[in-house]
């Protein structure tokens, strides 16, 4: 069932105004980060969150390569689906190491996670085609920003994980090749990548405002004035993405 | 959906009694089979079939996957999904390496494979892990048994390519626990998995009906009194499997 006409498209980032005392809290926050504890709970989220990010990915490649027109096309999408477990599988390792089961690291990330996928489920092999690209695109854009606040280690392992391993020529070539027969689709499909952005953004806002640890890394990492140039580089990529499709934003 | 009840259960092979000229027809065949280009037919049959059969693994146990109880064994189900894919590709490079497109040696089987599947859809998580188990077991024993009668190297692959790992041990912990809470599943997991194995028999029927190559590869290499001998491995094989989780035939 395709449950994405559920919800209104907002693909904007509803950034409040500053106020002074709001950002002295966040610079106080910023200062605390270094804490150990409260480090290695902020580690714990990042891998968690990006373990079952990897798991529903593998999940979701799985099933939409069903909708393949080609068994070129399926073989394809499967093979990115291992590769997404695979890293999966790393991540959880990354965990058992630091102690944590990867059961519970990644448990409070799952409502998030599923909830984004059953609002973003393709009704079509061009729509979840565009998903695993446009979408978890701007995810990996995320994640490699907050990469740059851990260790060097972690950030490896994370760079190493959200690598793009030839997805991007996949997708370029499939709506490319499909917009060629069919210019009409362009619009149909802007529109389709525009809720995929609206709706990651609203799970990572509330990913970001259950996980204390994870926020307080973010605005640490960023400051205050970063967040803003941090969205405008995702942005940016995500852009760059469009017109490499061929879709306007 | 779970479609599975809409056949009846057929567990019986029914072998028409043999009358010498059709022995002596099959006693021809056997000798043709040196003949290379008939050899290389039932190669690509071969490899064309396992090959389908590991994506067809890999779609449905992903799928199945979403029915574990416990993150744990969704991650083991996914883990054995990756390993069919794997499989998948070494099958499809050993075509190209044949000079044949792996999706038109799948293609002469996707339908009979997509039957089995259709028809044996599980409704549980435990009846995903009995097919995992018992369907994929047994037609892992027949494709042994084909293994014998190609060339070395054929036969290492496919050895390969249906071992086991891992698989048994897990289908026997999840099924010997569940039964220990609910021992009145026993009956119900036992038909399931008879109706697996009379699906499994049906549609090998058909496709050995279909492929002429593969027949004559078949009855070449086990002579006909060898049929029911082989018949008789794959059956006891499955005795095994069934006892090993606490299952009766």
């Amino acid at each position: 069932m395709n449950r994405a006409g559920r919800r209104t498209v907002n693909a904007q980032i509803r950034c409040e105004p500053m106020v002074a005392d709001r950002a002295d809290t966040l610079r106080t926050v910023a200062a605390d980060v270094s804490d150990p504890p409260e480090d290695r709970t902020a580690l714990v989220d990042l891998l968690g969150v990006l373990a079952y990010a990897e798991l529903c990915a593998f999940d979701r490649l799985a099933e939409d390569a069903r909708m393949a027109p080609t068994l070129a096309g399926r073989t394809a999408m499967c093979a990115m689906a291992t590769v997404e477990f695979g890293h999966h599988r790393r991540l959880a390792r990354r965990l058992e190491d630091l102690g944590v089961p990867p059961a519970a690291a990644m448990e409070p990330f799952v409502a998030a996670l599923e909830t984004y996928h059953a609002l973003t489920e393709p009704a079509t092999w061009l729509e979840g085609v565009v998903k695993a690209y446009v979408g978890d695109g701007m995810a990996a854009d995320f994640y490699r920003e907050i990469a740059e606040f851990v260790d060097p280690s972690t950030r490896a392992l994370i760079h190493e994980v959200i690598a793009d391993s030839g997805r991007a020529e996949f997708a370029v070539h499939e709506v490319q090749a499909a917009l060629a027969a069919q210019p009409a689709a362009a619009g149909r499909l802007a529109l389709w990548a525009r809720r995929l952005v609206g709706e990651a953004i609203s799970q990572t806002q509330h990913v970001l405002a259950d996980r204390d640890a994870l926020m307080r890394l973010f605005l640490a990492g960023t400051g205050m004035a970063g967040v803003s140039a941090l969205i405008e580089r995702i942005t940016d990529r995500h852009a760059e993405r469009m017109r490499a499709l061929g879709l306007t934003r």
